[in-house]
């Protein structure tokens, strides 16, 4: 596909040869760029069964022989939930459960399209900071793709986190601050050594390929777009990327509507709600950040412009909801409908038991963005004991009856 | 379909609605029962994108409306390896990825099939003994169907499986005593409430759930049959399931083919290997077993019999690895193909490591059957570390030096 990158911040258009990453006026803060087609071709029929993500390849910005990341990425299942739809007063409920992808969250539809774009670029060595899954994500990614990563993750992240991405192979650098200073070590010494940078806004071309999640999930409603989706949000790339999907199929003729976009933040980290409602969109409200759901833990968010506008272009705004909040949908999801999230993949769901009177009736889909297993420790003060019983009948009948089991 | 069962060990037929789990005759520890179809219809589309293991419904003893399961199970990716195939010296190598189920394990596919004919048969309670992934896989679906479960597991399990368990809202009872005591107490509770069992070779559907591994491997290789299929073993059911799925496609004629069948024991728990080597499968070697690989730390393997004979029928046998062996298959499959196994879902790639010389030029297919992100800790010990560093540059650029990575 032919595209240009566009400035979110002045508007400027620029040859995406001569600009790699952000606005080289505005700056990495504001001047993230959008990644604008020519034109999109008239497809109908999207394979996402055996390609996942690539099955979208007309809407993305890479070559197509480029694609190839050896892991199935994408083809997550959507499901419709009528009976909780029932109990939430919507019309219709859909879950979108992307903790089912290859390395369990939302962030391999991202590095999917950046290791894409490192091989078309000629790159071997490919880097981010993360809190965590945009790391393991790449790091997977890469190793199935045969890459080098590297990766700087705040000292603070999950165990099971940090482990994930050494299995994988790739070289984590663990710095003792905060996300947002890891992050701006890792474009300092990514740029220095010449590796490709996937962090998150920075690189323009993630958030293309986070847009397939919206794009799939339409295509799995066959286009019968819902009113809303809601989905957590952090640095404001996923948030965005959604917004992004859907407009660029309704540009395309294949729909013709756009959700309104609602996105979840934790209390403790909810900078780009503020910003939001602050009504100036190019003043970020950066603060320190603290959320059990460790993903969208973000305290200086890196898409927050982009994500203010698309937010209200869509009609929607921002929520934010608490640690316990979060706790408590994590269990209830998992209990409904058998999807187990991790803390900021139960965030949207948390959002929408917050406003559920204002969507009554509405067509309502959230994204399910991480998989509970990445992070099994923080859920465990939520969810009640076990019965620890010799192995002897009467033991047992003794601890069903004060379980209320029989 | 119609159907009907069969002992594995005296051979009596028995109709389904008159036995419902073991041989009334031979006892539950021989006298595990096959399912035997009275014939397969012609089918030869099937829907696997969409329906998981419900696109096989012809091949599976359930009635249409009781398949239910709202989750998708099955449908997981099966990756050709052309570098490896060549590393290892095979013809091809294929992996199919079972860690990407719902709750991240093969058992998903047993699961889905005893909830299916526990909603057939009547029953809202469903229970069983498991070293993990069983139970959450059970525990998972059952919340997702809207039934009850009580799981009983050895106090041992790995933490991040029983929060999974209590997250989904199961009774967990956590015996403090070996699996094989936690099994037998199931039983014996279970019969006296009246719950549905979903004990491995205890309840004879589990099978035909997990035969749908093989036959979904198949269809996705376009009924090109590999010469070899690996899996980890532990009781012996994933392992005759395997057997089966492959031999029922080639009863309905979609395929012309049986691969010989490898099942891969950890050498603490290989109760099934000295078995077989005795040549009398009628009489089980149990021992104390220990594995780091949890999910088949089995001694006293509960579908012996069968197992043994499926194997020999299909020219196959077992292999043993250390857990060291196991250790570095997580790692070595994680870094060459992207897939992180848990221990036991790695112990075929173990297994295919060291008996390749056997396998040279031949096609071989490995099941993985479980997620990494399930037991992360003991990986652990396998991966190397992070490089703490303080938010500086040349700090920075110190540890990648020393982890050549620049």
């Amino acid at each position: 596909m032919n595209y240009k990158l566009k400035c979110v911040h002045c508007g400027k258009i620029y040859d995406p040869k001569k600009v790699k990453y952000t606005c080289p006026v505005c700056g990495s803060r504001l001047g993230t760029l959008e990644v604008i087609y020519d034109e999109f071709p008239q497809v109908k029929k999207f394979d996402v069964g055996h390609k996942g993500i690539w099955a979208f390849a007309d809407f993305l910005p890479v070559k197509a022989d480029h694609f190839e990341v050896p892991l199935l990425v994408g083809n997550t299942p959507l499901y419709e939930k009528k009976d909780l739809a029932r109990q939430l007063g919507l019309k219709n409920f859909y879950i979108k459960d992307d903790g089912r992808n290859p390395t369990a969250s939302y962030k391999d539809r991202a590095s999917a399209m950046a290791i894409a774009k490192a091989k078309e670029l000629g790159f071997d060595t490919i880097y981010c900071a993360s809190t965590g899954n945009a790391a393991s994500s790449l790091s997977g990614l890469a190793a199935a793709s045969g890459m080098k990563s590297v990766i700087f993750v705040p000292k603070s992240a999950p165990v099971a986190k940090i482990t994930q991405l050494l299995v994988y192979g790739a070289t984590v650098i663990a710095v003792d601050g905060s996300y947002d200073e890891a992050f701006d070590l890792s474009l300092e010494v990514g740029e220095k050594f010449g590796w490709y940078c996937r962090n998150s806004a920075v690189n323009p071309y993630l958030l293309e390929g986070k847009k397939t999640g919206a794009m799939e999930a339409a295509y799995q409603l066959r286009w019968n777009i819902p009113d809303v989706a809601m989905v957590s949000v952090g640095d404001g790339t996923v948030v965005s990327s959604i917004y992004k999907g859907f407009k660029d199929l309704k540009i395309a003729g294949l729909t013709n509507k756009i959700p309104i976009v609602i996105g979840v933040q934790a209390e403790g980290a909810n900078a780009l709600m503020r910003t939001f409602n602050s009504g100036i969109f190019d003043k970020p409200q950066d603060m320190n950040a603290f959320s059990m759901a460790d993903s969208i833990a973000v305290g200086k968010p890196r898409d927050v412009l982009k994500a203010c506008k698309y937010v209200k272009e869509s009609g929607g705004k921002f929520v934010s909801v608490s640690d316990a909040e979060i706790g408590e949908a994590i269990v209830e999801l998992a209990r409904k409908t058998g999807v187990f999230a991790e803390p900021a993949g139960a965030t949207a769901y948390a959002g929408l038991k917050k406003i559920k009177n204002e969507l009554k009736n509405k067509s309502v889909l959230i994204f399910v963005t991480g998989n509970g297993l990445k992070d099994v420790k923080t859920v465990k003060s939520f969810v009640g004991h076990v019965h620890v019983v010799k192995p002897e009948f009467d033991a047992a009948r003794e601890v069903l009856k004060d379980a209320g089991a029989i």
